[in-house]
């Protein structure tokens, strides 16, 4: 684990989710997608690289998990934890702030 | 402005405060700090160039601006405009998830 920059609550937080590419994965989880390929279709275009790092970063931090999917079999698929369901309030705020104050945003899928 | 990634309202907004630092530039703004030197002081010590970027974007996406200091003539000093004010509800999301998920957070300051 990276040493803390400080005790902030805020500081630590953005440490493992403060980027461009974590909390829309997060998003996509929300969303009930669960394997990798849907999390690279998704319309922003994420680097396959950049993918795997980030859900490997959430497994790691106990926001994500992988298990075995039932529909593929041996694939693996990954979902939330309730930490990582908890992420969801942090989301939201943000769509909100994006949908107010960002022109041409729309929110076109719910979150289960 | 660069093109948005999609139109998704997170997507939108993490590509203007979706990295490690200008949440925490607009905590300071928030706790009532104005001044390069404020920001500068606090204690994730952040890279002064980093600091100078993070401002100047701030001011140009209209969530901060610059006034003329009263207490010191000749500095420019730094202030959320409402836009600016608003990314509080998200900011204090992150603060709670911290101090609920991440050992060893405190939240020493409040908001003003």
């Amino acid at each position: 684990m990276t040493p803390k920059r400080s005790p902030c609550p805020i500081a630590c937080t953005l440490d493992l989710v403060g980027d461009k590419w974590t909390l829309l994965v997060v998003r996509d989880l929300m969303l009930g997608r669960s394997y990798f390929r849907e999390f690279a279709a998704s319309p922003e275009g994420i680097a396959t690289n950049i993918l795997s790092d980030r859900l490997n970063r959430l497994v790691k931090h106990e926001l994500a998990e992988k298990y075995p999917s039932h529909e593929q079999s041996g694939r693996e698929a990954y979902r939330l934890t309730s930490k990582g369901r908890s992420l969801g309030r942090i989301v939201r705020e943000i769509k909100e702030w994006g949908l107010a104050n960002i022109q041409g945003t729309e929110a076109r899928l719910k979150p289960q």
